[in-house]
C-alpha cells in the first residue's frame, strides 16, 4: 500500500543532538525531509543502524542499494564509525575521503565524511566542513572569512577556496549555561533581548574584552542596584560574550568579509554585532548548504563493487 | 533530660544553599557549630523561622530571648527580612545597621546584618561585609586589597579600614558550570588538576585575557588532537579562567597586597596564581573570620526593649 516515491539517496546530517535527513530523486529533488533526536550522544555503536532505518525505512527501494551521505558527529571516534580528521590547511573533504559502513541491512551503502583537525592552536570540526563544501560550491576559490554561528561557533579561514585555519568558540553554550544554571538567571529575560542593550555591550567588550569576567556578575548586579530590566539584561550578556569573542576573532580573521552560514536567532545577533562594528556581512541559509555539501559529495559517489 | 549548656547567643551564616550556626557562651565559647542545607534558595519567606529553630532549639533558653546575629542573603529580598543594603564607600555595617525580624518565637531576637552595594559599576554583597569586619577587627585602619574566594569571588580595596569599592567575579560558578555542563565536561578530570597546566594557563590567559573565549574550546580540542590529559585539562580550564580574572583585577586593585579569606581547593587556586605571577599574599580561614565578624557585631548588641 505504501506507493510513495522511493529516494536515490539519503542525505544525513548527523550531529550530537539530532539526526536530520533528507530523501533526493536523482534530479535533486527532495522526497522528504524529517529529522528525530536520536543524535550521537544518545547513541551507542550499535544503535545507530536502527535510528537511521527507523526514520528512513520507507523510502528505501526493496531490492536496492541506497547511497547514504552522511557528515556531522556520527563519523567521531563515540559514533557510528570513526571517520579519521583531515587535518588543515586543506581542501573540505570529499567523498574520496569518506568512510563506509559495514551495514547489517543489504539495502544501505553508508558513507561517513571526515571531520577536520587543526593541530595548532588544536581545534576540530565535525559537519562544518560538509557546509564549508557547499558554501565554495557557489564561491569557487573564495578568499575571506566564514562564520557558522551555534552552540559552539567557527570561524574559518579561506584562501583561493581552501581552509587555512579555523577556531571555535563556545559562546552559545555560555550563553546558554550562564542563562539557564548560574545566578545570571534570576533577571534575565528567556525571550527578549533588547538590541540597544545587545550593542552597546557588543561594543563595550570588543573595545576592552579583558574586562568580560569582571562585567558578567555586573548584569545581575544592575537589576538588583541599577533596574536593568529583563529584557536588556539578556542583551547585555549576550553582547558581552560575542564581543568579546568578535575583539578574539579580529585578531586573527579579517571581519571585513565574513559569510555567515545561518539564519537562525544566533546568527542575527552575530550579524547584528558586525553591523554595529561596521563590518558588513552577508548571510546565508545553513542547512541549504548542508544539503548542498552532502550532494556535492554525492556527485562523486561510486558503489562499492562497482 | 537535655542538660547541655544554653547559647548566650547564636551567630549565623544564612547563604543561599546553607545556613551555618555557631552556638556561643558568654566568653564567646563555642557550644555548637552545625549547619543545615536550607539556604535562602531553597525558602520561603514564611519557613525561615522554622529552620532555624530546627537548627538550634536545643540550644535556646526556655524563658529567655536569645539574640540571633544574622549575615547573608536572609536578608535579601527574597530572604527572610530585607536588609537594606549600605553603598560604598562605607565601613563595613555594625549592629546598628541591622534589621529586626518579627519572630513568632519569644525566645528569638533576631538581627540581619546589611549587604553593601556599589552604584557604578553596579555591584553588590551579603555576607561577604561581615568577613570584612571580621578581617578589620584584627588589621584595625587597613589599607590594601581583600580577596573574598568562592563560587562568586569578592575583590575589595579597603583604604584606613573603610571599604572603597569592590568587584564580583563569577569564576568559580563558570568553572562548574563549564565542568559539569559544558562539552569540556569529556576531557576533563573530576578530582585532579595538574598544577604546572594550571600556572602555564594563568600566566597566558593573565596576559592575553582578550584570548580566554578562543581558549576555552581548545581544552576539549588539545585532548583530542594533542593528548592533553584529564588533570591537565581541568588545570588548564582553572587557570586560563583564573587568569583572565587577575587581568581585570589588577586594573583596579594592588595585587601586590593581597589578604585571602578562606582556606579551602579555590583559595588555594587563587593564591597558587598569585604566587606564580610574583605576588605574596597571606590566607586567613573564611570560617574563624565570618565568626569574628558576627561576634564584633554581637559585642554592640543591646536588647529591642530595654
Amino acid at each position: 500500500m505504501n506507493t510513495h516515491p522511493k529516494a536515490s539517496w539519503i542525505a544525513a546530517d548527523w550531529g550530537t543532538t539530532n539526526l536530520r535527513i533528507w530523501a533526493l530523486d536523482e534530479t535533486g529533488g527532495i522526497l522528504a525531509h524529517r529529522s528525530s533526536e536520536k543524535g550521537m550522544g544518545r547513541l551507542e555503536k550499535q544503535d545507530f543502524e536502527s535510528a537511521l532505518i527507523e526514520l528512513i525505512a520507507d523510502l528505501l527501494k526493496d531490492s536496492e542499494v541506497t547511497p547514504v551521505i552522511v557528515c556531522g558527529m556520527a563519523g567521531s571516534r563515540q559514533g557510528w564509525a570513526e571517520a579519521p580528521y583531515m587535518t588543515v590547511p586543506c581542501a573540505p573533504p570529499s567523498i574520496r575521503n569518506a568512510t563506509g559502513v559495514d551495514a547489517a541491512d543489504p539495502r544501505l551503502d553508508v558513507r561517513i565524511l571526515p571531520g577536520i583537525k587543526q593541530l595548532t592552536p588544536p581545534d576540530v570540526m565535525r559537519g562544518e566542513e560538509t557546509q564549508i563544501a557547499g558554501f565554495l560550491a557557489d564561491n569557487q576559490n573564495y578568499t575571506g572569512t566564514l562564520c557558522l554561528p551555534g552552540t559552539h561557533t567557527k570561524w574559518v579561514a579561506l584562501q583561493d577556496g581552501r581552509i587555512e585555519r579555523f577556531r571555535t568558540f563556545m559562546t552559545g553554550e555560555t550563553f546558554a549555561l550562564l542563562s539557564k544554571h548560574s545566578v545570571l538567571r534570576h533577571g534575565l529575560s528567556a525571550d527578549d533581548l533588547d538590541s540597544t542593550a545587545f550593542a552597546e555591550a557588543a561594543e563595550r567588550s570588543f573595545n576592552a574584552p579583558e574586562a568580560l569576567t569582571a562585567d558578567l556578575f555586573g548584569v545581575r548586579a544592575a537589576g538588583l542596584v541599577a533596574d536593568l530590566g529583563p529584557a536588556q539584561a539578556s542583551g547585555r550578556l549576550s553582547g558581552l560574550l560575542i564581543g568579546a569573542e568578535l575583539a578574539a576573532v579580529s585578531r586573527d580573521f579579517d571581519l571585513g568579509n565574513t559569510a555567515l552560514l545561518g539564519s537562525d536567532k544566533i546568527a542575527g545577533a552575530y550579524r547584528s554585532a558586525l553591523t554595529h562594528l561596521g563590518h558588513a556581512s552577508r548571510q546565508l541559509d545553513a542547512e541549504t548548504i548542508t544539503l548542498k555539501g552532502l550532494t556535492l559529495a554525492y556527485s562523486f559517489y561510486e558503489p562499492e563493487h562497482s
